[in-house]
């Protein structure tokens, strides 16, 4: 079927098809599904009328962008959407010359068509391409959107983006924009605006028409589109995101401008799924469920590990006043939902905006509270200036708890949890530990709340990884626990979840090894690992982090410094590679990091 | 002097003494002069109305608060101006309870705002305390800001923030927001609009009253603050940032309107000293001058490492037409300024925001060219997520060229470039590499120029130190230049302007180590290091780097993964802390960094 050629009423057969499958391939696989069914006219219409082999097609975020994939020679490869080498839930070059970028953190859309624009204009390509972003409202509240309309606005590319507003983002709304975008519209002046001023000019003639024409065009302001028109940007909306006939038009008219120009579409976030439409967080990103019912397929008994955060985090709050935390628009992935509900005056979800939610916080530590800055690991990479020069410079007990830290599974390679040890360790003022079960969670949390330095500690998706390990005896600093002790040569050393891996694989190998916690990896346990040192002369090092900058290296540096020689470390970390989407288990089977596997290597290594 | 019972003419006094003592002082010891100049008249009035011991008195990049740190006891220390021991030339906790928070980076002083307003919320003290921000018109355009006023407008705390607008920020005032702010007001339009609707409603009466009072509302929009007033913040202004008895009345009426509110006041950049004021660039930041004629005391014949970046990427760019770049709101202390004036349409600045820098560059990679993306190595932390992201996860050719790694000197430990290796080298496809001189300068360049992946060079501010280096040869990936060879056991190791280090460390071991220039840190020359590993047992490591994670480390983990165990390693890189502020050589110094003190340190060790 060629779009270009289609009538409307093909198109939105096509729209209906199109939700069918992807409702399908998601009920099956899991993925996010409220906001790519939202966006399927819209993904329609761009195709209807832009060309995404020449116009940069660049899709903020991503998760929206399934429609796209289906209509670019994807369909039958849809099915495998999400596992492990099948398609990315994201958009991804290496799978299309359709797809312009990876996306999968938000807010980097516009930047994006920034550059592309530069590019565009220094190719003399201005009358064949232009650059199309779609981004949501939700991601509008990341500050990088501003630094890239600051400029977008100033030198005036050509460049359409469609803003998607579903008055939802992932979570609700948060903050004056989201207000703005949706509120002004609504009011009664606005409505009545077009008929007042036909009315007064009617009725005074000449110089009052002046007027009114001023005072149309200062009304005008009062559309959602005040901002972006002051700050250079052509606005058009709000206008009927579902409705294809009228999308198109205005996408063409869009085109023909040849400047910035923002369409506000409003969508219904679920559009075609009843169950999912206009509701708010839940649909957002599923497991496998039930198309008829609605109900998750899923029939995990394991707690995960965002559960025993939120749950230990809420008994500390109802013994100290002084804990507070933020959120950057993840409430229910961070598990603080139930702690905003109950303490609405003291956390916080700040909407998309990382900087923000560290810096604050950190303001909040330098007025005696004690905050606990949730934020999965990966997005915590937006932060960082905010870590390194508001919180540890100034030496602050802000808590950093990193969910998601290691493999996510699905998600893939824009939200793997890798590289929070190597770019935290060298922040001075930094302590960072990691809980490997549900108890030790718990002492974790109990530390790092009466912790007075700026600490941060990093626990997996999903569930921590299930072995019978001895039980974990109270969280102090730098202290690791020794969970198994014989005379063998080789040491494992645990980190976090690691702990649990260590333990399988110790199991295979008859558990004819000493297992240490590590716990800290800084500051070290450098008594015990002296202590270590001298009694095992073999190290295999367990971690779900990167190898470079990691606990290895953290160990290799101790040893170093004690001049310690005869000690062979090896570390079965991430090695210096981008990890692939899929299911877990598989995605770790790709890189020989399952108890079975890291079993052989220890034997051969040790031979 | 009791600012609070002192008349309007005794502080128009006082603004005259604090601008001597700032110019005196400035002129002997360098420092930021403009912005602090222009701000006298804003502190005064801050301390007039407001309390810094009870109200969070929050500067954002702080360079402009000497005024605050005059009038809060320091004026006898004030000599010690940004030297070793002596007062930070920004705000700093740990020197005087007056100073809220550490800044040395821009634009987090709204975030810090919410966070303190919170506190102060939580603790029932809103009719006691509020903080009081000042922010300048540069620092607006970083997306932080956004991200905090998001907030703000929504939950609509209480507090001040003073826009301290001198149209000028470090550079030209860059992008949309900035014209907004100044052109706007300028209109005919709304210099008569009081006349106008005053007029309007005497004529036509009471419906016409109606209609006006509307018109005034949506004419207000017009203003500067209509961004403001969308996002759910007070605006007043603009206001004469030097009229003393207008700024009091007005933070006075601020102060009770218990709302987020923005007193946008308008100063002249340098005002006081007739040679800075409306200057640009040229008078923010400035070493010792005589005061008289304005010229520079400093007679540094070495040319600085920028500068020999800014000549070798001239050069480059005539040759090679793909190459663009970007600079973060530093044209000049980049060098990037010639680049931008002879190729408007490659280079550009795109404000303060590294994040849209970084992504902006990423798609110019994507369409074909080379982008140098020239950022300080501190500033840089802001662009973290957008390098892993945007960038490497791409695979794409951008150039990241660090300026300011190391220490840097007066700027002190929020300026300190140490963190770059550890937080970048963990990162899949990135490469890094740094020169150790002009020459290898050049080479590092033009392989930069014709590398295919994604890199990063660092170099150090000021010039390399200067030694008799052998001559560079051409940057090759992955190989390392041996400079010196013999039979000793001891191998000096270096890294960028550490290769000049251990040059002249070695100088005063009578030359009797070999030295080897690493040049690539990421990837490491695994050949010349395996044959370096069978000739010498006692490495040591120079580099301008933190320790943890940084080169030592990188080679620890070569070690390592070879099993070599017999080689002992020492890294001379930064401990594990904040660096203070002060004149290089001495903070070298008192790190035990300086040849002599290496040397000595390296003949302990070897015995």
């Amino acid at each position: 079927m060629n779009i270009k050629t289609s009538t409307i009423k093909e198109l939105e057969n096509l729209c209906k098809e199109i939700r069918e499958e992807i409702l399908r391939v998601v009920s099956k696989n899991g993925g996010h599904l409220s906001s790519t069914l939202g966006a399927t006219e819209l993904i329609v219409a761009m195709h209807k009328v832009f060309d995404s082999k020449k116009d940069p097609f660049i899709f903020d975020v991503s998760h929206q962008s399934y429609a796209h994939k289906l209509l670019t020679g994807r369909w039958k490869e849809f099915d495998t959407l999400r596992q492990f080498n099948g398609l990315s839930g994201y958009t991804k070059p290496s799978e299309s010359e359709h797809d312009y970028f990876v996306a999968g953190h938000s807010s980097t859309s516009i930047s994006l068509g920034v550059g592309a624009a530069k590019a565009i204009a220094l190719k003399g390509e201005q009358n064949e391409r232009v650059p199309v972003v779609m981004i949501g409202d939700g991601s509008m509240t990341a500050g990088m959107v501003y630094e890239a309309l600051n400029e977008l606005g100033d030198r005036k590319y050509p460049m359409i983006i469609i803003l998607n507003d579903n008055e939802m983002s992932i979570s609700k709304p948060i903050g004056a924009l989201s207000r703005m975008l949706s509120s002004a519209m609504a009011s009664p002046f606005y409505q009545n605006f077009k008929k007042h001023t036909e009315n007064f000019v009617d009725n005074f003639g000449e110089s009052a028409h002046y007027i009114a024409k001023r005072m149309e065009e200062s009304l005008k302001l009062i559309t959602p589109g005040i901002m972006f028109e002051e700050m250079g940007i052509d606005y058009i909306g709000p206008i009927d995101g579902h409705n294809l006939p009228s999308l198109i038009e205005i996408l063409q008219k869009a085109k023909e401008l040849k400047k910035p120009v923002i369409v506000h579409a409003q969508t219904i976030k679920g559009k075609g799924y009843e169950k999912a439409e206009g509701q708010e967080e839940k649909w957002h990103g599923v497991g496998p469920f039930d198309i008829d019912s609605g109900n998750s397929s899923n029939k995990s008994t394991l707690k995960s590990a965002t559960k025993i955060y939120a749950e230990a985090l809420l008994h500390l709050c109802e013994e100290n006043e002084k804990i507070v935390g933020a959120t950057a628009a993840m409430p229910s992935g961070t598990g603080l939902s139930e702690l905003i509900q109950k303490y609405p005056n003291r956390f916080w979800d700040v909407a998309i905006a990382e900087q923000h939610a560290v810096t604050s916080m950190a303001a909040l530590a330098k007025e005696g509270f004690k905050p606990f800055c949730t934020i999965y690991s990966t997005f915590l990479q937006r932060g960082y200036d905010q870590i390194i020069h508001d919180t540890c410079l100034m030496d602050l007990p802000v808590v950093f708890a990193l969910d998601r830290a290691g493999i996510v599974g699905e998600d893939g390679e824009t939200h793997q949890g890798v590289f929070d040890i190597s770019f935290l360790r060298a922040i001075p003022n930094m302590t960072l530990f990691a809980p490997r079960d549900e108890k030790s969670f718990h002492q974790a949390l109990a530390f790092a709340a009466s912790y007075q330095h700026t600490c941060s500690l990093r626990y997996p998706r999903g569930s921590f990884i299930e072995t019978d390990l001895p039980e974990s005896q109270p969280f102090e600093l730098a202290k690791s626990q020794l969970l198994r002790s014989n005379s063998s040569d080789i040491l494992f050393i645990g980190y976090g979840n690691g702990v649990g891996r260590a333990y399988q694989t110790a199991e295979l190998l008859n558990d004819e090894v000493s297992i240490l916690d590590l716990r800290f990896v800084k500051p070290l346990d450098n008594e015990m690992l002296r202590e270590m040192a001298a009694k095992h002369k073999k190290w295999f090092v367990f971690s779900d982090s990167a190898k470079m900058g990691g606990v290895g290296s953290a160990i290799l540096e101790f040893l170093s410094k004690e001049k310690i020689l005869d000690v062979e470390v090896v570390s079965f970390e991430y090695e210096d590679n981008f990890i692939t989407h899929g299911n877990t288990k598989q995605v770790e089977e790709s890189l020989g990091l399952l108890p079975l596997q890291l079993a052989k290597k220890v034997m051969e290594l040790v031979e």
